[in-house]
């Protein structure tokens, strides 16, 4: 067995780890990041050209550790196909990829939720629009009023309801973004909290530097494009209620869609008030996790040794494949 | 001897660092988060329900660690009155919770301190309301003039000068929020830097995310609730500055109130004429030492081994016990 | 050989990294600082007070690792005369400090630019205006026309285009700050990544946390004063663009000035179209590199186990040592 992941977004992560629980690796995708991977940060032993190069793959006993890239790459319908063994339960993808189903999920897990608006003619207080399938939150915007809505939306092509299909219309809550990272442990049915982090963002982590006044001048329209990430600890008395979230997720997808193992991501915020609002799940691996190569303060905490999320995917692999269990676990 | 301490705020770090040192644990506190500390991070031996279960406490020879959490559940008095172990001296309890001795120890110390109000009539300058014993920051506002103090005073139930004793005004003073937490070594008669963190508070730290033109629409007021902590340091020719300053403040406490020691905190702001304001001190371990489980950038500096705060109080109650100096430290 | 640099900015790194290799230590600088760098934290072997104890230096075997500290107070024309063995290309000094030779640098490395303003009423948007020399930031400020560049630049003494040769007008680039840090290895003539951070600035990264309404009200400007360093990770499909640009920089290097080794920075910004806009390089140690200290995602990645900038740059000595090839490295 070699672990495999398309070579972007989270993937030195999961071959350090993978190497580190001493499999051998494999990184495929551009062959212009090829010396990422080989030579600047030598974790993969192989390269291999092309989005998915399935016989290849095949041929070095691989098993995918799919990411946000791999699947924005290939596409839902195509991974669903994939010959090659996946870690974890691909009845995910259409739940997490249909904005009702994936709202279905999240209620049925008692998550607090904003209000999405079907008709942006009844907005009644801030919302944020999100263009479906927008990679890093390119083309976010902010409205507060139906009238406002219909102007800002125009520049995205948007022009009357039945383009409407395109964008998500939710409740803006103010709060400051939390991401915890969920590790789940089908072969153990246990959760664990991985770590956490904020995602920093342009423009809409650079214009709080300009003084309003400047601002107004300036006229600037924000944007939510991922950049990065910043590491970050949650205050102490907020985990247990994280930690119920993140079970009770895992509780409603095995009554939905037959569970949902490995790591995943609830994407909220932290309102005023302390309550923890959800916006996204992401059902695998996110990029939140990469400041942690060498573990995070939570993993540290259950671990004592340096333990990423990467890590933790391929110490399941190793435990699957000394237990002859990888059939739990792969799809 | 076991180490114990309520089960929030900084518990997790404790309790690891005094594993890590070899002594057995106890939480203590709400049942419901039991699992955080016994299953998701296994990091106490023993869990009791109850906010001080004296006489379980002291069947396990437990000395207790204080916490922000501790102190606001128990209660200054019922804290005074333990008769289990406590690491600290509990004379500071009330210069720290007394606005008026805590000043006048800030003062002896040297410390810069913002301008404080006794009467909202005399504001000319941006200020900052606290109400007294807000928990995380909660109902803070900023005012500019007397009238818009008693404006938004109003929504605090403060409607003339007899409310005032619910809330200190003090001078806004603009900079950035940088937290230096210190530990002072009574038996080694050492002050050390341990770390340094940034508190990331709701909604203080989403405003800047929304455009200048959008908030003036939204009408957004500012709030401070602590939601967890960010990693910083500090640049490198301002530490001598901040580290001078801690020595002034446990110079001052032994001339006030017979000495502070272990881990304490000046939160503050760095201005950017690069002047450090003080605007309070945290007599304990603060949760803003969290991110650093697995050691700082300042700890590792002098200790090359993972040394958090919480491992630190650890290390000083084993020197205590092996020197038979542990009366010296506990109270 | 013993490793030596002026006792401020990253020295604390720098010296740890060399014990870390086996090497003596010496810092130099103000007395008031020695017990930082022998007592609070031990990392100098010796401390000598003076801006450059030339001598005392000689006579220790001592090797200066420049930083941007010593660089400024001991002035470029002396750095070029020093006899003390220095690590680094001294010819790098004048290419750097001349706006106009470091711009031909950048470009010539094909790096994106903002655009510069000679003539500020040339400007046809919104402007930074950075005085020359100015330490951390300090009196840079916006401007968004001629006229408005005009009202605040009097405020530094700059009353007619004869005063213009003391600050440098460039155009302002909508962006979160990103600040890679590089080591080149002139003995294995290798780029690496060492670690990425964004600076924590007074008040530029204060004013975010006041409602837009309350900063008009009290007329707030901005500042740019370093006062600390936040953790940073950079989206994984970025890093071949930054280290591409790195590469490309120690390039331009060798083609215009004998080469570049050793640490050094890009500084920019990310906008939302994820472009790196760089504004200024650092052709040495950064003290974007300090919380590192116990190493950064990018060198855990790499070498799997601790190694900072400051330790990075003890190893090439180490090197040059035992191959006796720090005749290249020396200058």
């Amino acid at each position: 067995m070699r672990v495999a992941t398309y070579a972007s977004h989270s993937a030195l992560q999961i071959l350090k780890g993978a190497k580190d629980e001493g499999l051998e690796t494999v990184a495929f995708g551009n062959p212009r990041v090829k010396p990422l991977y080989t030579r600047y940060f030598p974790v993969a032993d192989y390269f291999i050209g092309g989005t998915y190069p399935e016989e290849e793959l095949l041929e070095f006993d691989a098993v995918v550790i799919p990411t946000g890239s791999f699947v924005a790459h290939l596409g839902i319908e195509l991974v669903e196909k994939m010959r090659v063994p996946y870690y974890g339960n691909k009845e995910v993808l259409k739940w997490e990829s249909d904005r009702n189903l994936e709202r279905k999920w999240l209620e049925r897990a008692k998550l607090h939720l904003p209000r999405v608006y079907e008709d942006p003619d009844d907005i009644e207080g801030p919302v944020i629009v999100k263009p479906f399938g927008a990679g890093g939150g390119k083309g976010y915007f902010l409205a507060k009023s139906p009238g406002d809505f219909w102007k800002k939306a125009e520049r995205l092509g948007i022009r009357d309801k039945e383009d409407l299909g395109r964008v998500q219309i939710q409740e803006y809550v103010l709060g400051v973004p939390v991401y915890p990272h969920y590790f789940y442990s089908k072969l153990n049915r246990e959760l664990e909290l991985m770590s956490i982090d904020r995602r920093y963002e342009s423009n809409a982590d650079a214009i709080g530097r300009i003084p309003a006044k400047e601002q107004l001048d300036l006229e600037i329209n924000t944007n939510y494009t991922v950049v990065g990430n910043i590491p970050l600890v949650l205050r102490e008395s907020l985990l247990i209620d994280i930690i119920e979230a993140g079970e009770r997720t895992v509780k409603a997808a095995e009554e939905l869609m037959g569970g949902l193992w490995g790591p995943f991501c609830l994407e909220g915020v932290f309102t005023e008030e302390l309550d923890f609002v959800v916006f996204e799940i992401s059902a695998r691996i996110v990029a939140g996790t990469n400041p942690f190569v060498h573990g995070s303060p939570y993993s540290w905490l259950r671990y004592d040794e340096p333990v990423s999320t990467g890590r933790r995917i391929a110490m399941e692999l190793m435990q699957g494949l000394e237990e002859d269990r990888l059939d739990e676990i792969l799809t």
